[in-house]
């Protein structure tokens, strides 16, 4: 399914080295920021984070475990590296404007392989306008690892953290819920075909939203510009990549709130309720307990409704209850059910994951 | 020679869970700085830069090839994680004050593993004031990935990069060269007794310097405060992670610049010219291609020679020259070599590096 690891007239990366290998890709590295004083080259990168406050986020990317290369295109696991980082930032309603990228390789990756994913890097740091400033490069004894750090800057009346949800806020999400975990379950369904019979084709037809979702997401960065606009700023928010239930406890427990939930309000493509009712899952636990969504979820109050409830791409799914001991979804028949947080647990064995 | 790895009465990280461990190993972190905003707890730390300009450096740091479980204690992989990028900082000619750590752990590994671990990477931060603010916790399929990311700060007069050293500058290095190398070598010499025949006790005696010089090397942020408090700003600086020749070229090339350096000027303890000898390596080559000695190497004006000829821990070994070809070292007996870059190459195989 992918041939970036043939080395077919390829360039082991002994033969660059690391500084060369360092070179190699930064060479057509712009600077985009004014906060960016300094890139690449030196001990450390320069920021100036003037009057603002600067937001700081970094995370660790694992092959076999964050994406898997039989069926992302390292263009595809690079963007989404970034993409998911620059998510962090929108989530303290921030811009992101500086990224450090550090990967550690093992032997079977040649220097087109690590073009590839750097492509897929730079395109999402230029979609965003976000400068690329640093970073490390080293072997692995095996796989993929890519270390992302992400700068971002907001004045620190904006800043929105987790714990500022109140009784009575809005409930609040971007775009649709599940359709990453729905393109995560037809990529693996492919996988397991293709590892049993290499010759068949992966049937992935009238799949393409849900797997775009899933290989290429989007951080929320338009909504954060568009609630600039209309000077609505969240009481909380956060990015959803661990799933809706999840998230909405993390806000509820730093918020000491509680929450009600309305499952007739999740909003869920088309789509995706169709492939989780062909996988025999029900669309809204795909919704609340897949991950990777990088939508945002935010609380508003009430005041604020007028100003957002017009806005395309974002739903109110529910609003915030006094009682932090009483998170619920009321459901289509009208039971109302206890939420538990059953996201992505990285020490779950793989194959434990998103047992929902 | 450890044991950490043993699993009698041990946690298992899954039993925690991805929260439960960040929780477990950030609860007693303090914040110990202003530019400290807001630490671990939401998607992004928050920073407050103020009238300085930021210093940003990352590292991943990869088992079996950075660090040998085999012989480095946890703790001790923790501390000199953290202390490799403080240097980054210190090489800037800046004060680091945050780190952000992301680990990557497969299941052999423990909570006691990464609590010691932890206990390292928190003492080098208490020890040189630095907060930790956030990072990353996830599972590898092998071995166990450590990614840091470290913020200092700097009034912009006062940053020093890597490309001004100009003409007759006077090149200099604190400390002693080559020892971490040698005690690389010790080590591993005990690792591969203690694999032929593990009832053997490691045989130590009478290379403690050169061990913590390997197993536990300091930022030399002394000297950093040292230069400020006598008003000297060097032309160009960087940390010698690579070795001496390495890093003198790094400078050489970014000033556009050449060099002479005098083997008998070269600082080299004892104990390594000892061991270096019981090595058949003559120790200036220990000295110039041996990496890991987080010395700093740094130019100064000839009129700043005053302010420092009297200042311990730091020696002149030789000068920039105008040509940028003529990179060279005067040997014990007057003959000149051209310098060349044989230090550490990360994309080497192991048993090929550090072939000096």
């Amino acid at each position: 399914m992918d041939n970036i690891l043939e080395n077919k007239e390829k360039t082991h990366l002994s033969e660059l080295g690391e500084f060369g290998l360092i070179n190699h890709l930064t060479k057509d590295v712009t600077i985009k920021n004014k906060t960016t004083v300094l890139g690449v080259g030196d001990d450390a990168a320069i920021i100036d984070a003037g009057a603002s406050l600067q937001l700081v986020s970094t995370d660790l990317l694992v092959e076999g475990i964050h994406f898997d290369l039989h069926y992302s295109p390292l263009k595809h696991v690079g963007y989404k590296a970034i993409a998911s980082n620059l998510s962090d930032i929108a989530a303290m309603n921030a811009k992101p404007e500086q990224v450090l990228v550090s990967i550690a390789v093992s032997s079977r990756f040649t220097v087109e392989a690590i073009d590839e994913l750097y492509s897929g890097i730079r395109a999402c740091c230029d979609k965003y306008g976000v400068d690329l400033v640093g970073g490390d490069t080293t072997s692995s004894v095996s796989g993929l690892f890519i270390s992302i750090t992400v700068l971002g800057y907001a004045l620190k009346k904006k800043i929105v953290q987790r714990n500022n949800a109140k009784e009575n806020d809005l409930i609040c999400v971007t775009g649709d819920l599940g359709a990453a975990y729905m393109g995560l379950l037809v990529l693996e369904r492919e996988k397991r075909v293709f590892l049993e019979n290499p010759e068949v084709q992966p049937d992935l037809e009238g799949y393409s939203y849900i797997l775009e979702r899933q290989l290429k997401p989007e951080p929320r960065l338009d909504i954060i510009k568009k609630l600039d606009e209309c000077g609505v700023i969240p009481t909380s928010m956060i990015d959803i990549s661990d799933g809706l239930a999840s998230e909405v406890l993390h806000i509820c427990k730093s918020s000491k709130m509680g929450c009600l939930l309305y499952e007739k309000k999740l909003p869920i493509d088309t789509q995706t309720s169709e492939t989780a009712m062909e996988f025999e899952i029900l669309p809204s636990i795909a919704a609340l307990n897949g991950g990777e969504d990088y939508e945002l979820l935010f609380t508003i109050r009430q005041k604020d409704y007028e100003a957002i409830k017009d806005m395309t791409n974002i739903s109110i799914i529910g609003y915030i209850k006094n009682n932090p001991r009483d998170c619920s979804l009321v459901t289509h028949d009208n039971r109302s059910l206890s939420l538990t947080a059953q996201g992505w647990d990285a020490f779950l064995k793989p194959e434990k994951k998103k047992n929902i």
